[in-house]
C-alpha cells in the first residue's frame, strides 16, 4: 500500500535499465488532485539537482502539485549544470505524458554520484510508468526506490478527522547507515487529508526532528537527503487547528516506523541499538553525545562482536565536546521489556556478571543509557552496529 | 635504539602477564640525571587515572623527573578511585626500586577500559625491569607499549647545538586508527639537550599540531592519549633562543615519522592517504573539512575496495559544517611523484580515464586534494581505509 494507500493517489514502478542489475529503478507517483507539499531537504552545501531543483519549485510555490518521479541507481549529484538541465528533462516529460504542467512535478534521485542521469532510460521508462499507474502500485513504488536496501520500508496510519477517516501513507530507502545521512534517505509520504501548505510544512518538520533526525549521526547528511509529504484533500476532511495534535501524532508515529526500519536494514547491520543519554544540562547536549557514541566505529564493532566492552562508550562519550564530571556519570544496558543492567556506578565499575552482560549485547535489539547526573536534559539516537558486510558493501559499490 | 638513544636514557622491557598472549607488557625507562618534562594529554572528558596523575604531577612542577612507567593490556581508565591510587602504588615501588622519590616517576596505560590495573602483576614486572634496565633497551620497550600495532615505532634523530652533537628519540603506538585518539596513542620521547621547562613545552606543543595531531579525525581523544617528552641535558649542550629553530624541526621530522606510522600501521589499515584541503578561507575551515573527509566510513571502504567513487569524498565535505560553493570546488587525486588527477572541476566532473583514477587508488599511498577557490587557507590530515580486518580486529577486542 504505501503511498497510494490514501485516496487518490497512483504509482507506478519499472525497471528502465538505470541499475545494471535489471532491479526496479524509476517510481511514479502521482494524484489525482493537485496537492500541497512540504519537505526538509539535505543540508550538505553540496546538493543533488533534483534536491536544488525541488526547494526552487517549494520556495515558489507550495501547491498545485501533481506527482513525484523518483530514480535509484543514480543520485544526479555533483553532476554540474548538465545535472539540473536533466531534472528539468525530466519532469519537463512526466508533466507532458500525465498531462499536467512541468511545475507541478517534483523530482528525488539516490545512488552514485557524479555520473550523469541517463535520461533516455528514464524517458523510456516513463513512458511505460504513466499508463502502469494504479492504487496497487505503492508497494512497487516502495520497492523500485531502493539502493541496498535489503527490504522495501513501507507505513500507513489511519485517524477519523471530524468523523471522516483520513489515511498516511508512506514510503522510505536508507541504507549506509553507519552515517546514516551520508547515504541517500529519501521518504515519500501521502495523505488525503487536505492540509494547508504551512501547517503542512510545520507538521512535517516536528515529525522529522524526532525520527529521521534522530537516526542522524553528527548532522551528516547525503547530497541527496529528502523527506516530501504531499496532501491532495481527496478525503474530504481538513487539518485545522483543533485536530492538527491528532494529525501530527499519527505523522510523527509513521515517520518513527519509518525511521526505524531503515537503521534495522542498514548495511550490513545486524543489531539495532537505542543509545539514550539523560541527566545532561539540556536535550541538546544530551542528543551530541548520544550521536557521538552512536557514529564511534569502536562502540559500533563492539555492538558488532556482541562484545560489552563499555569502555569504550564512554571514551565516546567524553570525546562529544561537551563538559561533565566522569565521576558522576553512570551507565546501564538493556534488552527490552527487562530491568536495565548497571556497568558503571557513578564514576566507578559495578558489580555485575560479564554473561550477564554479554546476553544483553547478543540481542537483536538493546538500549544503552548513559546518566550524566547534571540536570534534566535526555535526548536518545537509533543506530545499528558495523560489520564485516558493511565493508563488504561499501567497498564494492559501484562494481 | 628510539627512547635510548640520546645519552643518559636505559630501558627495559618485561612480559608481566598483563598480556594473555604472554608478549611484552611492561616498559620502563629513566634517566640517569633528572629531566624536564613536558606532555600533551588528551582533551576527552574521561581521563585515565595515569593521565589524572601526570598532569597534576606536572602542573605542581616540570623538572627533577627520573622515570616513566608504561604498561600496555590495560588502560586503568573508568577504575573509579582505585585506579589513582593504583598509580601512586605503581609509582611509589618504581621509585623505591630506582632509589628515587616516588614524585619524580610518571606512569602511561593503554588497553582495555573498565578493568582495576592488575598491580602485583606490575609490581613483580617492576622488580625484573629495574636490574635490566639498559641502553639497549629502546626498542624493547617500543615493543612493550603495543596493542594491536603490528610492529614498534621508533625513530631518532641527531642534530648539533652549538658544535656539541646532540639527539632526540621517540617510540610511540597507536593503532585502533579509524578514529586514531579513540585507541589510545601514546608517545615517549627522549632527548639529551638541556631545555627549560616552558621552551620545552611550547616545542612540543608546536611538534605535536602537525603531527600527532594530524592523524586525528573530529578531535576525537581517547582516555589516554598521552605525548611525552623527557630533556635530561646529558650532552652538555642546551636549547637557547637561538637553537630552539634547529631543535623544533628535529623535533617535529622525528614526531612525524612516528604519526605516520602510527597511521600506517593502523588497524587492518591497507592504504595510506593524505586529504589535503586548499582554497579555503582559513586553515582552520580547511582542516575541519579534511577531517570530516578523512573519518567517513563511506570514503574509507572506498579507499579499501581501491573504487575512485569521489563522490563520496564531495558528499563528506559538505556536511563538514563548512559553507562554501559547490559549483566552484574541484578535486584532484595524486599518487605520489606523479601529475595529479582532475576527477571534479569547478562544480562538474572532469574528463579523465576511469582506469587511470584507479590505478592511483590501488596504491598503498596516494593523496586527495580539495580546491575550494575561496581563500589561502590549506591543511591536512593523514589517514587509512576501513577495512574488514578492522572490523574483525575491534568486533573480538577483549576476547
Amino acid at each position: 500500500m504505501s503511498v497510494t494507500a490514501p485516496q487518490g493517489f497512483r504509482a507506478a514502478a519499472v525497471a528502465c535499465g538505470i541499475k545494471a542489475s535489471g532491479a526496479l529503478d524509476l517510481a511514479l507517483v502521482a494524484s489525482t488532485r493537485p496537492c500541497t507539499a512540504a519537505a526538509v531537504f539535505t543540508t550538505n552545501q553540496v546538493k543533488a539537482a533534483p534536491v536544488r531543483y525541488d526547494q526552487a519549485m517549494l520556495a515558489h510555490r507550495r501547491a498545485g502539485f501533481r506527482a513525484v518521479v523518483i530514480n535509484s541507481g543514480n543520485a544526479n549529484a555533483c553532476t554540474g549544470p548538465q545535472g539540473l538541465s536533466d531534472v528539468y528533462r525530466v519532469t519537463e516529460l512526466a508533466g507532458f505524458l500525465l498531462g499536467f504542467p512541468a511545475d507541478t512535478i517534483l523530482m528525488m534521485s539516490t545512488g552514485v554520484i557524479g555520473v550523469p542521469l541517463p535520461v533516455d532510460k528514464i524517458r523510456a521508462g516513463l513512458m511505460r510508468a504513466v499508463p502502469a499507474l494504479s492504487e496497487a502500485g505503492g508497494e512497487a513504488a516502495a520497492r523500485a526506490i531502493m539502493t541496498t536496501d535489503t527490504r522495501p520500508k513501507m507505513a500507513v496510519r489511519r485517524l477519523t478527522l471530524n468523523g471522516i477517516p483520513v489515511t498516511i501513507g508512506g514510503m522510505a530507502k536508507g541504507a549506509g547507515m553507519i552515517h546514516p545521512h551520508m547515504a541517500t534517505m529519501l521518504a515519500l509520504i501521502t495523505t488525503d487529508a487536505e492540509i494547508d501548505a504551512d501547517r503542512l510544512q510545520a507538521l512535517l518538520r516536528s515529525a522529522v526532528d524526532v525520527s529521521f533526525h534522530r537516526i542522524t549521526v553528527d548532522g551528516d547528511q547525503s547530497t541527496n537527503d529528502t523527506v516530501m509529504i504531499l496532501a491532495n484533500g481527496a478525503a474530504g476532511a481538513a487539518v485545522d487547528e483543533g485536530s492538527m495534535p491528532l494529525f501530527q501524532e499519527a505523522l510523527t508515529d509513521l515517520c518513527m516506523e519509518l525511521a526505524k526500519a531503515i537503521v534495522q536494514d542498514g548495511e550490513g547491520a545486524t543489531k539495532f541499538v537505542e543509545i539514550r543519554v539523560r541527566g545532561a544540562r539540556t536535550p541538546e547536549e544530551a542528543r551530541r553525545i548520544a550521536r557521538h557514541i552512536a557514529r564511534s566505529p569502536l562502540v559500533k564493532t563492539a555492538f558488532y562482536g556482541e562484545d560489552p566492552n563499555w569502555g569504550r562508550i564512554l571514551a565516546a562519550a567524553g570525546a562529544a565536546g561537551v563538559p561533565f564530571d566522569p565521576d558522576a556519570i553512570s551507565l546501564w544496558i538493556q534488552r527490552e521489556n527487562e530491568t536495565p543492567l548497571l556497568l558503571f556506578d557513578r564514576g566507578a565499575p559495578a558489580f555485575y556478571f560479564e554473561e550477564e552482560a554479554r546476553r544483553i549485547f547478543q540481542a537483536s535489539a538493546f538500549r544503552v543509557i548513559l546518566d550524566l547526573d547534571m540536570g534534566e536534559g535526555e535526548d536518545w539516537v537509533w543506530t545499528c552496529d558495523l560489520s564485516h558486510e558493511y565493508v563488504t558493501i561499501n567497498g564494492k559499490y559501484r562494481t
